[in-house]
């Protein structure tokens, strides 16, 4: 991946240090020859593409300028590779390869507003509408001639499903139905690419007919004229203002006034309105926890890419930037061989592996539950929706937490935009909050964790990634045996949430005995809930790298597998000694132990620490994916920063306005 | 503080629940009537100066568009202020007034270009200039007839002043100095108002005269046209480009070609250059570390009110947003009856006002060290600074993540620039790194307490803020008797603190034996060292909230007394629960202990909850000032969104112009 330009001199020091087989590693990290030369194919034919690039330096333009601008990139895309794709012989209706192409590898820095045509309206379109509206929308939505959102979230109400107050009112007369913004709350707020994009959207509304509420349904509404764009009469629809990022992506509102649709135009796959009115239920179902599992675990996996992104940036950074002297005769070391720096960094790199590979873990998990799925066997389904709610929350706060560390760690150059810290964070804080608020997932998974606690206090068998319950449910032992070994600290995670598991069950037990309801105990031991909840998704990472890396190490080479154990180590030893109150209180872990693991820790450090940049290399990302001045591959920083900076518009000329407007004036004491 | 529109009914009912007086809280809070009478007076000024409003949201504009409406800003609050402060008599020179108005009320979001020049321009001329100099320059500058910014750090330079590469070589044929930066490295970046404002620039350069080298000093550099602004020859300026903040303070960049200045603009009240190159060393000063002491309870202050204000926000919101059932037959519940919630918000509320009495504390400690240093006794100052080091520290990482965490718990919203919450984000984690970077700090202060640990051991006393390490000294306890008193926790934190700071002594000395260098054997001690030191700043930040709080409540009402003292155990509480790890290490603290100590906090909770809006509005911040939709008095946050949303320029208008230009082709299949 040669720039053009000259590498760096303490870069090339770093690469020749390197001990594996990078190409070796790229290939585990991948996934095999033929996906990586999928993804080389895939940036080869992005970055040719003059159209791709932006045209002007969007961190400098106004938020007019990013949504225009983001709107002129993405159609080039989707109909670059659609091209492509047909040429290539591949199917052009799969929207996992446009998403691959204009997300998985993340080189447009501002989300795409066509991306919740493809990742929420058209799989919407499969999953609640009929054949007979599948034949109606599916082939145009496909063919993108109609484009789509997706619209649940009021400006009231976002988690709480049964809050929502969008109405759909079933007039029999005219066999319509009639949407309604009851108030201001009720307005739809937060779909991506509503504001000025789509001219279709699907609707989550109240559904009431003959005088009864039926619950909440999907209807199909068109917003705006196809020909003029115009939105239709009895809608108000805009977008919703600046944000933290996602600034192209075009979040919208949408109120309706008495908005009326076909009664065909309700989703009828599943539930179905008559033309008398009468409704019939959907078959409950449990298979929506398997969009769920699937959604969470596509989120974890692009944290931990955006947390390798991240810590490649810094990694090389910090071997680049020299600052102060460690013994006072020689020159100005590199950043990173101060051990503060190394701690910050090397876990980053740790941790971004580790969550790939729970996230695979998790989904082979659920992929070898298909077969159950198709004989109505859905046993394992609330499971692996429990552990994809913590996972997302894990990697979510881990991810946008690490980002930061890692900005931080570039000292002042981090904060520049240019950098590309900000862009990151502002993706990893927001999988905080969408698809499941994280304290509200933490709560999701611990309610499960009660509930199989409970079962296993009874004798019965639980589901795989709980088992280890069992035994701690029905032989307690007070304090679990410590050793720093890597099973056993991971053995150490699953003891500690099982002593909080017993722990929070009595308390909120007790609660109930001194009079609460079981509501209001569950609610005061929220505090915890979230905490087991998150160390049992703890120690399933540890326990999913650990596996995955052991694996690997059976084909992989010798100095591959010591580099790959090196950093599951790492990850387990940095989670541990951020538990150690945990591990003090439920294992046998004495004082002296607790010096070994931090000692441990430290060696871990050091030996990752001369093959930091080559790991960070072998993630394969090119500098274009990484838009970022200080993480370039050739480590031409400085060069990079002024090469930025001399595209503000400030700096095309010499003096601004405000000097004869105001500084002027005001410097003669005459404004 | 009631605005024009009707109060949400939750938060009058919060209101109505309150039990102190809220007056007295905020005459608490800001210092006395005198200086709430001023306060009061400044925000009524502020708030009917029409100029002093954004002419433009500029969250939709772009970064020039932010930096010309910040430099017409900035211009006329100085004008303004400037009148106001005449016509009531007060010293128009003095920038303590001008900073409070523009500042330390933080009614301006980006921050002001003119800030450096009073906070860093007029103070150096008045620390290294001579009589004569600060004759020839400060009238002018106080008159703001010359503008001035202060350039230290370089490209290639920040934290390690011995690093910098700018040159300042004496020709004696001349009698000028020669400017230059041998390498694009040496460039100045980062200097406030560099960019394109100031006209006049202190210059940080090594000196060079008769071929010796006499470190880093100070010269006064004229660097633009006073009547045409144009850079003068020799010098590249600009602005280096956009940040995660401060877009408006325009940070520059400049590098120096041969560039000439006269000997006597070398600034020479300390050290001195003579005509015949003879350099004069400045007597040795500790009398520095007054300064960076000042800095940084400054910026401990300003993160308190950063930190006050994300909570009020956070709080309000929280009280009007309701999700989520606890009884299942009952409404939905305000979100901050969630006791996840009460723990995200609650904790921030106390940790501001426990920043704040800390900042104070050792503000005070200084000043009363102050008779001593006109004496020449400047014992205290290395100890305060090893203070303020690591308070500044501890502060702005804490208020950056409180920001944070306040920002998550509004969920969306708080994503929404409007909230507010980014600004304050990007003000508080660039805190972390300017002034010192925090890493950094923590070494510094861990440094000084090596030091007197040694002192300390060879029997001698200690500095009154250090001073309980002499007993764990001399006379070590293995585990400090543990109960959850306040004062007992207070103690506990030292002694963690000396415990931490013996092992640390230990193994940096057993590295030593074992053939490292001391150098090496400290950076290989690094981890311990920075969180050993942490861990003494939270011990005294407590120990500051306490004692300033009990001294309160000898004249406090009841009511008020027991508001205060439940905010302090609260603090007190959250931090010790942070560090059960150590607390189970070096205390006798037992599980049932701990199982107590949780039970407490939460109980402190539940305490303080049905006071939190009345807290936060006794924390008197205007609506203005807040700048927040979620967080206004009113409460009326779904109608201000909406507002704020329809002032996005792509809301003027139904249909954007990339309809006919990208999306209609693109659905038509024709692009």
């Amino acid at each position: 991946m040669p720039s053009g330009s000259a590498v760096n001199k303490d870069l090339l020091d770093e690469r020749s240090k390197c001990t594996f087989d990078k190409n070796e590693f790229t290939l585990w990290w991948v996934g095999g020859k033929e996906k990586l030369d999928a993804k080389r194919d895939r940036e080869h034919f992005c970055m040719n593409q003059p159209e791709f690039r932006d045209s002007v330096p969007l961190h400098f333009a106004s938020h007019q300028e990013v949504y225009e601008e983001t709107v002129r990139k993405a159609t080039a895309i989707f109909s670059k590779t659609r091209e492509l794709l047909k040429k290539q012989g591949y199917d052009a209706n799969n929207f996992v390869n446009f998403m691959e192409i204009m997300l998985g590898d993340g080189f447009i820095r501002e989300v795409n507003p066509l991306r919740i045509h493809f990742s929420m309206f058209i799989p919407s379109i499969k999953a609640h509408g009929s054949a007979e509206q599948q034949d109606r929308w599916l082939q145009k939505a496909v063919n993108c001639e109609i484009i789509g959102s997706y619209a649940q979230t009021e400006l009231g109400h976002g988690t709480f499903l049964r809050g929502l107050e969008t109405t759909a009112t079933f007039d029999e007369e005219t066999d319509e139905i009639v949407i309604n913004s009851p108030r201001l709350s009720s307005y739809k707020w937060w779909p991506g690419a509503l504001g000025h994009t789509v001219n279709h959207c699907i609707v989550m509304a109240k559904l009431y007919s003959k005088g009864r509420y039926h619950g909440v349904n999907p209807f199909m509404v068109q917003i705006r004229d196809e020909e003029t764009h115009m939105p239709l009469s009895g809608l108000e629809i805009g977008e919703i203002g600046h944000k933290v990022g996602f600034n192209g992506v075009n979040n919208g509102f949408l109120g309706f006034k008495n908005f009326r649709i076909p009664r065909s135009n309700m989703l009828m796959k599943n539930a179905k309105l008559l033309r008398d009115g009468t409704y019939q239920k959907p078959i409950s179902s449990v298979l929506n926890y398997g969009t769920m599992v699937f959604v969470r675990v596509i989120i974890t996996r692009n944290m931990a890419q955006l947390l390798a992104k991240a810590a490649t940036i810094a990694v090389r950074y910090s071997c680049v930037r020299r600052q102060s002297v460690i013994d006072p005769n020689k020159p100005e070391v590199q950043v990173i061989d101060h051990q503060t720096q190394q701690v910050k960094l090397l876990p980053q790199i740790a941790k971004a592996i580790a969550l790939k590979l729970t996230a695979d873990n998790l989904w082979e998990m659920y992929e070898a539950t298909q077969v159950d799925l198709e004989t109505g066997n859905t046993g394992r389904l609330p499971e692996l929706h429990a552990m994809a709610c913590c996972l997302k929350a894990v990697s979510s706060a881990d991810t946008a937490a690490g980002v930061e560390v890692c900005r931080l760690s570039c000292g002042g150059h981090g904060y520049l935009t240019s950098a590309n810290f900000l862009s990151m964070y502002g993706l990893a804080t927001a999988a905080v909050t969408y698809e499941g608020e994280n304290t509200v997932l933490y709560l999701q998974t611990a309610r499960y964790l009660v509930k199989v606690w409970n079962q296993a206090l009874k004798g019965q068998q639980l589901m795989p990634t709980v088992r280890y319950l069992e035994q701690h449910a029905t032989k307690p032992v007070k304090r679990f045996a410590w050793s720093d070994s890597t099973p056993v600290i991971i053995a150490a995670f699953q003891a500690v949430t099982a002593n909080r598991l017993r722990l929070a069950n009595e308390h909120i037990q007790q609660r109930v005995k001194a009079g609460r309801t079981p509501q209001e105990a569950t609610n005061e031991a929220g505090l915890e809930l979230v905490r087991l909840a998150e160390i049992h998704c703890r120690g399933f990472i540890l326990q999913s790298a650990y596996a995955a890396i052991e694996q690997a190490c059976q084909t992989a080479s010798q100095p591959l597998g010591e580099v790959l154990r090196e950093i599951c180590r790492l990850v387990v030893y940095d989670e541990a000694l951020r538990i150690t109150g945990d591990l003090l209180r439920f294992t046998t872990m004495s004082d002296p132990d607790l010096v070994e693991l931090q000692r441990k820790y430290e060696a871990s450090l050091g030996a990752i620490r001369p093959n930091a940049v080559s790991i960070v290399d072998a993630f394969d990302y090119p500098d274009f994916i990484l838009g970022s001045t200080l993480g370039a591959y050739d480590g031409n920083v400085y060069e990079r920063l002024f090469e930025d900076a001399m595209k503000s518009p400030l700096n095309q000329e010499p003096v601004n306005r405000t000097f004869e407007l105001y500084l002027k004036p005001f410097m003669r004491g005459k404004l």
